[in-house]
């Protein structure tokens, strides 16, 4: 039996390290000699950056921290491989290590770049003749990965998005004054996050005012006129407003923003201020207290409150992408299918990692209300499942404990 | 036996409610007929806007369901009485509402605002001969009132600020790529809140790399400098400022920011805005990704996270308020006195709320560093017992379940 590597690329979740340990378990439990971790994925990797896990996770309680700890364990990255038609150098390199290692596993957990990865890694593979088995594992808060029911980490992010609204909207009634609270959240081109913050409506709460979701275009004026028309029924608006709303000329509504702007590798810009911007707008048009809120990256890392539903998923497309890799598959990815929402049960299979990299999943248009500011019961029967349960931290000395390196 | 009636004024916290489920429980308990709920505070006394709580708290569990609600459940008010010499107009009113509704007891939930409303009123009282009670119950994240040890709503707004820190960092740190987070903190002239980011340093938590605390002036250079210098050694670099940090020249960091103002009835500026000023000047001034964060209402509301010291402590004050004024006391402010620090324990004392309304406690300057930018073990010492224990929600159906009027 050979060894194992397993990488975490892209944007971190509260749940990511539950996929590496259903990785470590499985690939232990069938036979796998040495489990290696890259650090900050494929491109440490290319340094020969990497750790012996089987040397870390000594005990079962070292595992039970790792599925509580957010963030990537082993540390991310945002390198995009270029395709071997254009050059073959980074690929004879890896190949190379991954030979010296003696790797017959490669497992990649991430999101739609990383699936980009492993897609040009197992077809350099297939052009070469090397046995290795490339598997990816899902992970984003963001929903968008395709043919998955949705991807781990997004019921984390929700759940944190749906309790964190619910205990803003309180804060903003306690004084009975006019007052507009608008809250940013994540998700940079699909709604997935943003809907989330509907999840808060209970008899408890009265809910999310309105929802300004991605996939519609923005239009400046209509939102304020639609603001100061509530206000007139209702003292306290409780607006989410997703990062990448666009205006109808394409550009991000934060683009109007004087804040300082940056585009990481992969050609994305780096959204920010648009509940700023928004608030500021609302200041200027409308006789209110307004106050805006990021969520910013709490809302993927805050493993202080997590699914326990995510957590598990999480644990499982780890050990499935074990399983399908140790019976000869690559080039594939794990995917979630829901067999029945009530109750709620999930399987796994496994999809061509063609069919997945660089695609993104949008929320379906017709589950959002004809007004355009909120979703439909079928976002909730869907949404609802993957928030249930929880998973405590283990507390000492007040803080929650994590594992680290 | 006469009536009570309990009132809750100015920020609300995540435990403020524990306070409120305090006093109705103990009097009822010592034999009052109706314990009245003020909504919004005095403002909304000032309208007759009362709540009679017996017919809400049927059941102990909803007693359980408040303790673990966040924000103020009577809902709050930043109203400030002035002085009787001024008029007597709102003292003639309020007087003859409590007389009309058979009040004996008056308790109020707050910091030193709220003091100031017990101040006035309990002094009125004397002047007219009026034999109602009027007792303050300390509540603020703040932790910025006199004489009590500390203020219930500090220890569970330190825990879920050490608990957020300790996420942010490792978040941070994820990619091994130069990167600045610049965390914005609550707490308008005392560094309490800021110096909770401290907590986070453990064996698994490399902590916060540089405190900005209001107590000391804050010159933007020597902040460049350290943090660039910083940088050279580490490549993460975590900063928790407080929104109210000032110039040499005393004016507030964040008004040199270009976002509207707002001044409340009391003349507090609105701060905010403040980590962002500063990520915009590192991102001008250093080669780094830089981001910033503000905590915003979260500090104050998540009562998914509270700590259950806190929860019991302000439970209890709410209690021995009750007794205090049903043995007679009036005018005066129950505090914390820690007895024993290892093992923590605290007992309630009685203060005249002169000593205590308008004043503001701050950090002791000998609790901080030399350099300025961290906080001695003396803080530590003192906090840590604060932040104890947990006090889980009730979840149901994936969220956290609150109880609403």
């Amino acid at each position: 039996m050979k060894n194992a590597i397993v990488g975490q690329s892209g944007g971190p979740t509260a749940v990511i390290n539950s996929s590496l340990a259903g990785v470590y378990e499985a690939a232990k439990n069938r036979g796998a000699d040495i489990v290696y971790g890259m650090a900050h994925g494929v491109a440490g990797l290319l340094n020969e950056d990497k750790i012996n896990l089987s040397q870390i996770f000594d005990t079962s309680l070292e595992i039970e921290l790792l599925k509580r700890t957010p963030s990537s364990f082993l540390g991310s990255c945002r390198y995009k491989l270029p395709h071997f038609s254009e050059t073959t150098e980074p690929y004879e390199k890896i190949f190379k290590i991954l030979k010296k290692l003696d790797i017959q596993f490669f497992f990649y957990i991430g999101g739609n770049d990383s699936m980009d990865t492993i897609m040009k890694l197992s077809d350099y593979a297939k052009e070469t003749g090397s046995k290795i088995s490339f598997m990816g594992i899902p992970k984003t808060i963001d929903n968008d990965l395709m043919l998955t029911d949705h991807t781990p980490g997004f019921g984390s992010a929700s759940k944190y998005i749906g309790a964190t609204m619910k205990e803003l909207i309180r804060d903003a009634t306690v004084y009975g004054t006019p007052y507009v609270t608008i809250v940013e959240i994540m998700g940079r081109n699909s709604g997935w996050l943003t809907a989330s913050a509907s999840l808060a409506k209970a008899e408890d709460c009265e809910g999310v005012d309105m929802l300004c979701l991605p996939e519609l275009p923005f239009y400046l004026n209509e939102f304020l006129n639609k603001v100061e028309k509530m206000q007139q029924e209702k003292k306290s608006i409780v607006v989410a407003v997703s990062e990448g709303i666009k205006l109808p000329d394409g550009r991000y509504v934060c683009e109007l923003s004087n804040d300082a702007r940056f585009v990481d590798s992969f050609g994305h810009k780096n959204l920010t201020g648009t509940a700023r911007l928004l608030a500021n707008q609302v200041a200027k048009n409308i006789n209110t207290k307004v106050r805006s809120i990021e969520l910013s990256i709490l809302q993927r890392c805050a493993g202080h409150i997590t699914s326990r539903t995510d957590i598990t998923e999480s644990y499982q497309v780890g050990g499935a992408a074990v399983r399908a890799a140790f019976n000869g598959h690559t080039g594939e990815m794990v995917a979630l299918r829901r067999i029945s929402n009530d109750p709620y049960q999930c399987i796994t299979e496994l999809y061509d990692v063609h069919k997945v990299a660089n695609f993104e999943k949008k929320l379906p248009i017709d589950w959002i209300c004809e007004n355009g500011t909120n979703v439909t019961n079928n976002f909730h029967r869907y949404a609802r499942p993957l928030i249930q349960a929880e998973l405590t931290p283990i507390y000492i000395n007040g803080l929650q404990r994590h594992i680290k390196i």
